[in-house]
């Protein structure tokens, strides 16, 4: 499979986790002409607007630009959302990030599977079903 | 121009009308596999989010399924976003009018030119810029 239907196939994962939790959940139309920052996917609920730039690896770490990630804060920002990065490793669950604890890595962001498992919330946490 | 990308351009269009006015908005992704409520344009600040569905029409009305409405409807609830009717009649402006204004029609809804200039707001009416 192609890494950009392996993306969207695990954002439309993302998005059914969503919704079968009672959230709603969209993800964004491709930058296409115009180029305004545009997160993957944007989720909600009456209480809490989540933004998330949505990752898959195969490796132990994941890089995202400086852009990406900018763009992420700017649209988050704007718009009244917490912004978070949601990556899947291979074979390990979900986890979510907040934009603002990824590493710097001189032009861009890493992001380890070790750190995300220490920083990281699974999904239940995010949405606040953890307790 | 084919209707579908007449419609994408004032999307595009209404996109660019939020952030230039400091609001952030984004085009969801076309439904695609997944088959969950999603409005073509989500758009907001830090105080309020709007859920939009768009039209464009050279009629003097325009018809919206009961299901086009009742899914913008559910996803503006569970979502916490007003929900509002974008619609561009040729040669006009556009005009904004909330999901529960609509007229019914039997199974679908009818929207007026003559109405949308009564009950729309126009943009700079909507996003909260008339004062």
């Amino acid at each position: 499979m192609h890494a950009k239907s392996k993306g969207t196939n695990a954002e439309r994962e993302l998005i059914h986790l969503f919704w079968s939790h009672e959230w709603a959940a969209i993800r964004t139309a491709g930058s296409g002409s115009n180029h305004y920052p545009s997160p993957d996917i944007i989720a909600g609920n009456a209480i809490r607007k989540v933004a998330l730039e949505c990752k898959v690896t195969k490796e132990i770490k994941q890089y995202l630009t400086k852009k990406e990630v900018d763009e992420l804060q700017e649209y988050a920002r704007r718009f009244g959302a917490e912004s978070w990065i949601a990556v899947k490793f291979d074979r390990v669950n979900w986890f979510f990030v907040p934009a603002s604890e990824l590493e710097c890595a001189g032009e861009s962001f890493v992001l380890r599977l070790e750190d995300a498992k220490l920083k990281g919330l699974q999904f239940d946490e995010l949405i606040g079903n953890n307790a």
